[in-house]
């Protein structure tokens, strides 16, 4: 059969990285067939052993629009991303992202180690002129209409200044938009108080940096916002350096697993609290599907020329399965030019803003 | 009648600001009642304007045990740290920390602006020799057998050097031994990942400093944690720069607020999911109770010559109830002589190790 991944005005062409989860090649095959299932557009370029993947294939009746590349590297969790960028371009990862870059592909999903695929994607792909540090962007369940908000950097990096600051808000609302749909997203950045005086100098500086290019930039800037308005409905996006950004969405997730748990040991404390499980259970399902991780799967590396979705690295079927509709919903809104686009732009600006901006920049 | 608050060798006295609060006086005198009717050996020093107080404090059926303290002063959450501290010397938090520090209490509660109560508490009650930055403990709802783990810093300051780590790691395992009654607490490192090469330069650092002095200061290290494992059963107490601490603090309370009022939507959406609320209710109240951040109320300064408990702004009665109580804990278990002994021993072996211990100070 003729792969057709990279032909056709009609499909979008993913690539995915099958090896390097916790779950291994046979749930990351079983989320695209579950995500497939739901867009007939989309192809895949599946990148792995081929002898392990091919049955796997085949038995989740994906051949038809599955191209897999034989790459016999697995970039292992504990491997360092300095090794890898060395040693690995035998690897599944390495093949994955290599695709994006060869233009076969739109997207790539990986569920590997965070650190070698932000190296081998940083390296491969290359920053967008004028980006400094490429961030990860996840969505957090919120209070708003749609569902969600959009963090970044939730680990990318592990320090960001005030002009990475800048980056990420612009960044952040092109995703905001692509990613959610929103017209005019509303970004804040991340402090230990709302009031102007708190938190650290760079906060302040990016504070009047984002304020003032924000009208431009077809946003709407609240300014600072805490820990507590991450998931609520003052703000779209949420602007914090890489070390904050990956603490909160951690402690997020630990805090909705234990509520998780002990909501079930709730139910299961008495006969009366089983039954009531038993008549609440669509309605728990319904709170369960809002707030699982799962559901949300699947971290966008931005600020390259050329999209990365990553996915848990302990993502099952349906973790990979959110991660691959994700990647399909930015292939399908040309979503990485819309960035390069808005970042290009903020440039042109803020050079012509001139000494003005320099003001900022040097407080 | 004699106010019995300074005297008597069986009696706690503390001393408690009631203005500042979202919910003014009369929630923190409601507070104190609820406190009190299960610890009969507390009394009060009471400080704010005498003719509001007066008739709270007879209505609420504690004069006998209530020394009211005439403070005509409020500090409002907007005022900046160095203006109370200025102008600040009428206002009843001044007045509040006054009697620490005059040795009329044990320890001071207060729920008005944090940057104003640590100013004050700084300037009054003084850092403990050999401790650079103080540090804002708090109670985080976990795993673990007693329900609870202790975070620090979350805020009392927005960075912390591997110093200032180590002394939160010593301040925190007193706090978890004296707070949550273990021997051996098991002390972590907030970091983006667990492996060794992670991470800010200053939490390497800091990881060798604390795993060289925790056999010695008898609490167990468990190097780097992440902040999905702040509510686990890993650690006993999690150490991070107060910047951070804070963030992670307000998501975790943010998350779980959510996470409550779209569990509240789920039980109302149906009659069949309103019949299993009821049934269910003594088990969801259990579990309210459990993760109701009210019934953790009460952020502990460390490192001052003195206890300070630091009350949330928009605690009510059940809140302050908290706070009072774990006041009456830490003064009941002389907390802040062992906090002191603890650092004193610490530095003291620091000492010893002299040149050793800068070659982690010099990284």
């Amino acid at each position: 059969m003729t792969p057709t991944a990279g032909s056709g005005p009609d499909r979008v062409v993913l690539s995915v990285d099958a090896m390097g989860g916790d779950k291994g090649a046979a749930a990351v095959v079983a989320g695209m067939a579950k995500a497939a299932d739901k867009n007939r557009g989309v192809a895949f370029i599946l990148h792995g052993p081929a002898s392990e993947l091919r049955p796997l294939i085949d038995r989740a009746g994906l051949s038809d629009r599955t191209e897999i590349r034989d790459a016999p590297g697995i970039v292992a969790m504990t491997d360092k991303p300095s090794q890898v960028l060395r040693k690995g371009k035998d690897t599944s990862m390495w093949s994955c992202v290599e695709a994006v870059r060869a233009g076969e592909a739109s997207v790539a999903v990986s569920c590997g180690n965070t650190g070698a695929l932000m190296a081998i994607s940083t390296i491969r792909l290359r920053r967008i002129e004028g980006v400094n540090r490429p961030a990860i962007a996840c969505l957090w369940p919120s209070r708003n209409a749609g569902g969600f908000n959009v963090m970044l950097d939730v680990g990318a990096d592990i320090r960001a200044d005030q002009d990475d600051l800048l980056q990420y808000a612009l960044m952040g609302a092109s995703y905001a938009k692509a990613g959610l749909g929103l017209d005019r997203p509303r970004v804040g950045l991340l402090n230990v108080g709302t009031e102007e005086h708190k938190g650290r100098a760079e906060l302040k500086v990016a504070h009047d940096l984002i304020a003032r290019i924000a009208p431009r930039a077809n946003f709407d800037f609240v300014g600072f916002v805490e820990g507590g308005d991450i998931p609520s409905d003052r703000v779209d996006v949420i602007v914090t350096d890489g070390f904050t950004g990956n603490v909160a969405l951690k402690t997020g997730e630990g805090t909705a697993t234990l509520i998780r748990d002990l909501l079930g040991q709730a139910f299961r404390y008495s006969s009366l609290s089983r039954l009531a499980a038993v008549l609440a259970l669509t309605s728990l399902r319904r709170l369960q599907k809002r707030i699982d991780p799962r559901q949300v799967n699947g971290g966008v590396f931005l600020g390259l020329s050329g999209t990365v979705v990553k996915s848990h690295g302990s993502a099952d079927a349906t973790g990979i399965s959110a991660a691959i509709k994700l990647a399909f919903r930015l292939a399908e809104s040309g979503f990485n030019d819309r960035v390069a686009a808005r970042v290009a732009a903020a440039n042109a600006m803020r050079a012509e803003d001139g000494s003005d901006n320099r003001i900022g920049g040097a407080a």
